[in-house]
């Protein structure tokens, strides 16, 4: 078994994305085994939902460096956790990098199972997103993503730029490449100058207190 | 492909279910993205649930329609914001007649999948209010249809009756509507009348400070 | 159709994790429909959610017994609703036998689909503690095993025992007593002597508000 750059790339950012949620768990105080199951869940849960929906096994379920991947995040939370809120940028880079792949590797199984490309759009969105909707739901929030950041809307732009690739008749690898290259650089540019979507309606005063319910 | 009356009122049910799901989302000041899929989880999430225990492909893979109604639900509540909350009344008789045919749908899916019509009372309950479960489990709140309102339980009465006409023998069609107009019939003079379910526990003094932890 | 041990104990199991759902229901002041369904997601759910990973047709779906218990259960919690916070360490010790079961049913469905031992832990893990997970989303509040005692920790247990005793090749009568009985040791001890997992942070002053947010 020879290990890809493109395994290597899937591996950072299982494990980044196992981070983000231990994180989380930190936050909330959970026990070493809520803490694990979040920064699983958060790593495999949205490549889960998209096997489900596909009607396959979920992956990590066929190949176990998932979850190794995971434990190793979880390792390193437990020994470094004085360190875990620092190397902010570091983090958020290979997340960023991961969610490029993650997008990619959706959009890409959605086809190979005979989905339309706008399924494979979102099967894309759903391999990137779920995961940290998932995370969230298991600390009882609402989801990061629906309020904040250009996150899920990234991967979106990804499968459209994947499909338009698609169209022209481009090659796989430059296809693969444009398209989590563009999910990258879309993340990047939204955080470097603070672009968000707009909100369905906007903050009025005194619309705080109805909102914290 | 021609439109049946079936399809236009299965429109009508996508529309007004994603239209439920946008005003949950704009209360909470969801960005677009976020907006966009609580509608859709919504709309679909019921159907997708069932087709998932059926060991189906979600239907909405393999028939773009709902994913363009739920667009065109959300470009609507985009373009007319300011009029969400109004048209109460029409979004509820719309939602209502959705509600009697998606149960409908769900229990014909589940008998033609093989299961037994306890099951498929299920399943036609879980298409016609799962969606609504998960879309408050998005939005970090109690599920609205586990404190109040007949709104699942007119799903499992259509339900009973789609079994008892079967159990009489009768057409398809007079079953279909006679399931549909008994979920539409319950829910509109629960409404009307303000009708509830008991709770398992009565409201006490003090309570209040508990329940809203 | 005869009824083995094994069912009587299944059966205790899904009656007394039904009743875990209800009572949280009831303090949550749901309606009997609400309190239904937590009911019938924590006492099946952890096994659906293992059966539709596995590809198989959720079990409840096919065999009606689990629903006659929950609606036992149901009935229980409505008729003797003023008592349903007695019997404590009744209920405690139905609820820890079942788990001792649900984790070896949960396991060995696993090794029958063709899974690696690694993943039939996970599965068995799955099989008795996912239904408390999805209980307290329903419940909007953070999973209660994410934070006290030790409960999956006990599955975990449980499914290296069995992964043990199949290394030494036992038979599969020793084997599954040996890892059920691990299970329902584990937790009894934990409970006995108050032993809880580690937190991935410690609590500090100033933290409580932080938390509760």
């Amino acid at each position: 078994m020879s290990i890809s750059f493109i395994d290597i790339i899937d591996y950072i950012g299982t494990f980044a994305f196992a981070i983000s949620g231990l994180r989380m768990a930190a936050i909330k105080h959970f026990d070493w085994f809520g803490a694990f199951v979040v920064g699983l869940v958060t790593a495999v849960g949205g490549g889960t939902m998209r096997d489900v929906c596909l009607g396959r096994t979920p992956f990590w379920m066929e190949d176990g460096t998932y979850l190794v991947w995971t434990g190793t995040a979880f390792l390193f939370a437990v020994l470094f956790r004085k360190h875990l809120f620092r190397f902010n940028n570091t983090f958020f880079i290979f997340d960023t990098i991961g969610l490029g792949l993650f997008v990619v590797v959706g959009f890409q199984k959605a086809i190979d199972a005979g989905c339309t490309q706008w399924v494979a759009i979102i099967m894309g969105t759903m391999t990137g997103a779920a995961g940290g909707v998932f995370r969230d739901i298991l600390l009882a929030q609402v989801p990061l993503i629906f309020r904040k950041e250009i996150y899920a809307m990234a991967c979106v732009i990804g499968g459209l730029v994947y499909m338009g690739c698609n169209f022209l008749g481009l090659g796989l690898t430059t296809t693969q490449l444009a398209a989590a290259g563009s999910v990258i650089l879309t993340r990047l540019l939204a955080m470097r100058f603070d672009i968000g979507l707009p909100l369905l309606t906007e903050y009025r005063d005194g619309d705080r207190s109805e909102e914290e319910e």
